[in-house]
């Protein structure tokens, strides 16, 4: 898909915005969702397995859909105490109902606010698993299927949940990281390297004019390396994250790039 | 809804046969799916909160579908460790974005199934605390506003929650309970009293034969009370109670009596 | 127990300094734990069913332990998605193998970092429950004598908690909440009154005082009503909160109050 | 351990009997609890992770220690909706202080049965992945040594996690299958094949005599292997089980052998 969007002469560079919302569950809140829906133009919004209880999902809905920020299901294994960050070994069949049900639970309050799920995007170590696991990766996008539409799915460049989602028919939206270092060869560092996040918010938002209008960014090791990306990450967890993510939005605007959700 | 469906010279009795299904977990099974969806019209399938993972959701929905069985989504309290049968103080906005949750869950099997959900029946203590706390039982009524489509509510004759679903414009669908000892007030004897249940197969087809055709059945004092019933609950979650269940259907065929779904 | 901590020419005022700690889940943090444990000379620590996961529950032992702060089992109805501030009609039996349980898990905490648990407070629902019904009051008893040692129990002067505490021959500790009114019956104001919490950094401070002092607090009908109190609950879960904690240690201090555990 | 237990002129062949049991959670139930107390000499509670409510933890251990059963922590992730089956990147720190929770809680109603926990032995997914995986094994093994006593650990030949336990000071007792086939090498044959399971209660019967009496088994190739077992393990989750179970018993009695605790 992203290929459509390079930006020309002609045209202009065209991204997606995209962030993490409504991981609170109950008592407990951790992203700041109202400054965050100033800012992206799709929201990925948790569906209750890693975080997210129902009535956080129908505000986060209607905020999202009176502002006409797009609505994601981001897609959790059930690990509410690990918030979705261990990665489970859960059959294919599981998985893929696993996956329908988080849908169809949002689904109900995006309509409810006058909206629809538009895209999926796994969290947490179901994204991360789903880069390399094939058979998780497949299951997920028959979980996608199995909820109706042919959703887009949001991943990874080069992760096998894309390939399988391309596989499927279903759009495949690469997604690139503000935020994190990439490799000489194009990859995410790990975050087990000290480097693998980028925190001076003036280096994030140069990086993410790079990633938009020059689709590369500088590698680890100097050199800039090519990125695939119709949409860019931006984290809100952390304290300050919505203020960074407020800047990439100021710059990439002023810069002329136009932010138009990818669903 | 009921008066239409009293039976005269020209139209013969006609009822819904509907019972709890899919109120397994994980590794547990409780009802028997397969032989409960021989017999009923209309399946009260568990969504989560007490009972029931998305793949048995999944496979219950298919069978339905494909024996022309209506699914209904069987909200609850969210209490796996319950099973749903104690009180809980929800409120009522939460109540009603849980209720919500759940029908949207189901629907994405049901649709996946080329069914739909087509009504919505509380379960265990969500049931019985609704036939008398109106907040509850509006906020029940929220939660099926909520996910759209005016779904019809399936509970007991003169209960709050009836009322409130008449309330709001969604059909309000009346039920008997084949074994359930009923006062001279035509009001279900409490569980607590040791006469609360019939257990007698016989009596159990008797009764039912009786709710539907002479729309009455014999109290515990003796006389006979109306009863005003659009569809029967049988129970599935006992031995033999399948055994039963296929008794009643095939007596009320046998009597002539229509068993159609209401939704 | 708190007629023998009553002030005298001989005997300085003593009293608790209780708070609620540990009160996270996972990924989500509530309480300011660090702090609360510089003021509180008693913690009350969530045990997984309404907060508290296993490895923070370790943690806040270690930390209790290594200050000489006693640690007391918040014990809760199981309901992380409501924090426990959801009524439930759990049975007897249930509730009182859900507070051993809860109980148990906690002192191995304890004791491994050389502690013990010294104490059960209910939280939430379960402590506004206990204040009136009688049997799950009684369940909770239960449910602290399963758990063997005699541990005492922290409670609302007046409550069937604390009755049935000392009818089962367990300490039964009276407590006070010093940014809470008391009516002219020396009774709670109900939160759902405006009037309920008092805000006032200044007005809480010298209220605590006051109930260590003169045993006794200024209603809000103006006279000064009595107060029966061997602990002092503060809260640590609103901004500012700890430290307004600290504060009211400090002026305790101050005024030559002996801060002790009860137990 | 097992060296000092193996049969000579003067000493007849010792062995222990385990089972999972207590594996139901609320409303549904699982093992035959009832009859497997009148089997084994050791039995393995489930601690609410993957099964296991409080209510049937303490009723299991009053029926144990009525009998003079050992009462072991049959540990494992947090997973009620995958019965434990499902692998987990859990970290170690938190695996840990998950699995001393679950002995804390079990302690309780040991303690209040008049007995203790005896043992550890990991269920399910933990129990497969610490065969191998030794930052997990070494987890297991901290939790253990948190909860005190230094317990012995319960666990396949040759496993990370019996070497993780005796590098401890624990005592690591092996044990058998009785109905799983092994291999010329005398590993378990895997579960993906179909051989892996022995159906035939005569064989299975056969096997225990042999494994306990021989100290070897017929490999699925035909050749006898050493099995060094202090235990057996037997199943109680498969129609028939416990009456296979109960033939165990009364032949390795017939036979001569001592069923005895190993802890």
């Amino acid at each position: 898909m992203s290929s459509t969007t390079a930006p020309t002469a002609a045209s202009p560079a065209v991204v997606d915005l995209n962030a993490d919302l409504g991981e609170g569950f109950g008592r407990w809140t951790l992203t700041d969702d109202d400054a965050l829906l100033s800012v992206v133009t799709s929201a990925n919004v948790a569906c209750g397995f890693h975080a997210g209880d129902p009535s956080t999902m129908r505000r986060v809905c209607e905020l999202a859909a009176a502002r006409g920020v797009r609505i994601g299901a981001q897609v959790s294994y059930r690990d509410l105490a690990g918030f979705g960050r261990r990665a489970m070994d859960v059959p294919a069949r599981e998985l893929a109902d696993e996956v329908a049900y988080q849908i169809g639970a949002l689904e109900i309050f995006a309509r409810a606010a006058g909206s629809r799920v538009s895209y999926v995007k796994p969290h947490g170590a179901l994204y991360n698993r789903t880069v390399h696991d094939e058979e998780q990766a497949t299951a997920v996008v028959t979980g996608v299927r199995l909820a109706g539409g042919a959703l887009p799915v949001l991943g990874l460049p080069g992760s096998r949940l894309l390939a399988a989602a391309a596989d499927a028919g279903l759009p495949a939206v690469p997604e690139a990281f503000t935020d994190r270092a990439y490799t000489a060869r194009a990859t995410l560092v790990p975050r087990t390297r000290p480097e693998a996040v980028v925190h001076d918010p003036d280096a994030v938002v140069a990086r993410a004019l790079g990633m938009v209008r020059d689709r590369s960014v500088a590698a680890v090791t100097g050199e800039r390396v090519p990125v695939d990306a119709r949409s860019l990450c931006l984290h809100g967890d952390t304290p300050g994250a919505a203020d960074i993510a407020l800047r990439v939005r100021r710059e990439l605007l002023g810069a002329g790039v136009v932010l138009e959700p990818f669903a």
